[in-house]
């Protein structure tokens, strides 16, 4: 790529030749008839009346793609070395003359290049396989371009956005006529929000303007969550001013859910300190295990305390579709703020986050009157904002996805993909404890399986192999399996550091971990899966 | 929707009975194949072999809804109040039974009720309509899901995205061996990277860890950016616990530019005071004008504090695509960082963000170890990770349509597709001025027209009419002139609160602004908006 900024002279544009010779050097007079241009010309348009004929002939292109891309991969993931891939796939972009074929092209090669989630064999990460339906929903949304940062660029996907999170509200078991919330990118927006919306509460609460202000240290502000719980709750604190070692880790049981008396001695001793409980982030599956806190003990806890409770429901949230699991969330609804992950158990293509406020009222911080987009005299005659509601200006129509699919699945339809995860990880579980070569971390409470190859690559923990990191000796052989399972393109094994349940020793082992997302995997598939797991470790040896 | 955890007893989940029904009431046996589902599966996966064949019809479905619904529609949105449209989207999406149609009705509905930029009457925001080609590469992305928080959810993307960033680096002048960055969701979450490593550079650079140990306020940190700047430099100076007052808003210009003498004196004047200049924010392409800031000015300020220059080019970047015009960002390679927006002037479907850091290192606070996504033995086995570029964790693959559409048009052909929106706005420009009813407020620099009509409702302005505000009575023709476009269906128009150039007052009038964006618009269809404003404007007498 030439012609940047950097070497350029700094003189005023003058005005160039007509624009008579299309773009990109491909493309006849159709480009230059307003909104109407045929499918050959590569600046056509997706949206207005000419675009779906526009869009018809690339989608074609890009089925063909995922077809032949599906088939050249062979499995869950390419085999071979990271660098390989890498090799293949700078060569394809490396800069060259414009080419209709681009499209067709990098597909093909993203395809090829893709830890697809759609196979039964890439299970290690709440990485789902997203529904046909959600993503051709997602398909509309792109041609539209609606953002719903103000009414007159989403005049529907704004109302649309507004009717599926009361909907979702009253899922959570909130008022949904007093709740409030937003789609975000995930977990991790999620949690930022919330702790941003509860530092600005809390803090606020006694008279102060964190938002205007800046945070007072004088107060000393601290935010409590369990050691499993994600990582996103140190990066908020951080972000947002109150650095990570503003972070209280309560401990956990064996199952990693988080204890309720270390959480009551934790508070007790901040609050001795002098320190100002902000939040408890309550987490609704760990990323780990799947582990849900006793949400009811932590309600009653940041009550007492004067503390919002969020509830990390990213993936557990899906629990709420299914009339089996729900009562595991049990509690939910005297959170302050609950995220949900659609991108997770909810089978939508990334990003579908869902955050929910309990009171719309405690958004107050994060209002904002922008003259370009919410004037005061507009909201006057009646058009919408939900500007007030998101971190972001611009914002795609996530919810509409959404919509689609719950209007397509219904609640129950949905409950029933959740429930088929779940019983294929309680599956996994037996027939890994039922294994001797295997051992199972506990019993999965979602759809994740956590367990271990026993003595794996031992006879090889002396050696100095790639990827070996002093002080991991003992857990060499899990971690090089999960890897041997990547380069040969077998299987997308998660992967855990967790302490020995009954071991004397807290210090964490690697782990290996099912994260079962496919509500189309077998049984048979998962038991193809263990057996290579075992042909894979016997190869290590 | 029922079923909810409020009150659910807290029971364990027992084992329902076996899934022999299928999903949603709507399948029969194919949902339960593995990975193979028919296209009448209403859970069918868009991943795998089978994908594509399941995807086909369910795209069609949205190709012949977003025809009809463009036809149905018969202009930029659809006329009426937002009080109409909203019952109209209610009432589709109240919960009932399943039905296989919810795609084809919802997908007409969103169609109906968008405000289409592809129609060259609407043209308020910056709010492109997305090329073809580049909603056809998200397809891809949707399908496949991959995610950019570890390798093993996304091989070949996560390639993809870094040497996409690398073609990005060089665009704007930097070293891109040396430079780092992300696809964020726009230039809001931009904005707040930048003024994260800003504050955590600087601040950090005495010896404190401001993402560990939270913000010392006696260092007084301060922001500067001009009263022009889009409103999320405060919101991320809220978010990041420095409060809002810590923005110090710089002059501008007749032509919105930040005035750089008042900017040396700011700077000055804070030091004096013991305050910490922590960054410059210089505006490249105003929300309001499309106003390009001094950069070099900025540049040298900026260094002679020792505060980070960030150079917001959401708009303005799309300038580096022209000959022409990149000579207007001369500079912009000495920020520390900077934002670019692909889905403004780069016609690629939300969210299409991307931030550049010069420096790669300057990414330390954000550095991040998660035994499940990036662990050391991963990389040191050559597992690449992009977990510490971004905010978020789960990460869609937006760098692929922004690929695809670089591969296919190529710079140059991208170029003349902002020259052409460019040449549009000077036609535009020329016009307005040409008419005696019309007054302009400034030469465009970029593609934003500023305008407004001399003495439009005067005659009313006594009236009480809904939507008026106190103290805007002189403005009132304009801002409802406005919403009368928009309750008619026949114009998206912009708004901006701005001065009278050469006034005595100070004081903001209501403009109307086009921001043109639309390459394909001709200016046969301008004349015929301008047209339109003016009939409006008479009905208003």
């Amino acid at each position: 790529m030439t012609g940047g900024a950097r070497t350029a002279a700094p003189r005023p544009p003058a005005d160039g030749p007509s624009d008579a010779g299309g773009v990109g050097g491909l493309s006849g007079p159709a480009a230059l008839a307003g909104g109407v241009a045929g499918p050959l010309d590569p600046a056509a348009l997706a949206g207005g009346v000419a675009g779906p004929a526009a869009l018809r002939p690339l989608l074609d292109t890009v089925l063909t793609a995922l077809a032949a891309g599906a088939i050249e991969r062979g499995g869950p993931l390419p085999a071979g070395l990271p660098g390989e891939l890498a090799q293949r796939v700078s060569a394809a972009l490396r800069p060259d003359a414009p080419s209709a074929d681009a499209l067709a092209d990098l597909t093909r090669l993203l395809v090829h290049g893709a830890a697809d989630p759609a196979d039964p064999a890439c299970a290690a990460h709440l990485h789902c396989p997203p529904l046909a339906v959600a993503v051709a929903a997602d398909l509309a949304v792109s041609a539209l371009n609606p953002s719903l940062d103000s009414w007159d660029q989403a005049p529907a996907a704004t109302v649309l956005e507004t009717e599926l999170l009361a909907e979702l509200a009253e899922l959570v078991g909130y008022q949904p006529q007093q709740a409030a919330g937003v789609l975000t990118s995930g977990g991790t927006e999620s949690t930022l929000m919330a702790l941003m919306l509860a530092r600005d509460t809390v803090l606020g609460a006694a008279g102060s303007r964190p938002e205007l202000d800046g945070i007072d240290p004088a107060r000393r502000p601290r935010l409590f969550a369990s050691q499993a719980a994600h990582f996103s709750v140190q990066r908020a604190a951080a972000v947002l001013g109150l650095g990570e070692r503003a972070v209280v880790g309560v401990p956990v049981d064996h199952a990693q859910r988080l204890d309720p008396r270390a959480l009551a001695e934790a508070l007790a001793a901040s609050v001795r300190a002098g320190e100002t409980p902000v939040a408890v982030v309550a987490t609704a599956g760990t990323t780990d295990t799947g582990a849900i806190d006793p949400l009811p003990a932590c309600a009653e806890l940041a009550a007492e305390y004067g503390a919002w409770l969020h509830v990390d429901a990213a993936y557990g949230g899906g629990a709420l579709l299914s009339d089996r699991l729900a009562p595991l969330l049990a509690g939910i609804d005297r959170a302050d703020s609950v995220s949900l992950d659609w991108h997770k158990l909810g089978w939508q293509p990334v990003a579908a986050g869902v955050f929910l406020a309990r009171r719309a009222e405690s958004y107050a911080s994060l209002a904002r009157r922008a003259a370009y987009l919410n004037p005061a005299d507009d909201e006057a005659a009646g058009y919408p904002s939900l500007l007030g509601r998101s971190l972001r200006t611009t914002r795609r129509a996530d919810a509409f996805k959404i919509a689609v699919t719950l209007r397509t699945l219904g609640r129950a339809g949905l409950g029933r993909l959740v429930d088929r995860c779940h019983r294929l990880a309680r599956y996994a579980a037996e027939r890994i404890r039922a294994t001797a070569e295997f051992e199972l971390h506990g019993e999965p409470t979602l759809t994740t399986v956590v367990f271990r190859v026993r003595d794996v690559g031992r006879r090889r923990s002396g050696s100095q192999d790639q990827g070996r990191v002093r002080g991991w000796e003992q857990d060499w052989g899990n971690a090089e399996l999960r890897r041997r399972l990547l380069e040969t393109g077998r299987a997308v094994l998660g992967r855990a550091e967790l302490p020995v349940p009954g071991a004397e020793s807290a210090a964490p082992a690697v782990w290996l971990k099912l994260t079962l997302l496919n509500p189309h995997a077998t049984q048979a598939q998962l038991d193809q899966l263990l057996i290579e797991v075992l042909r894979t470790a016997r190869e290590l040896d």
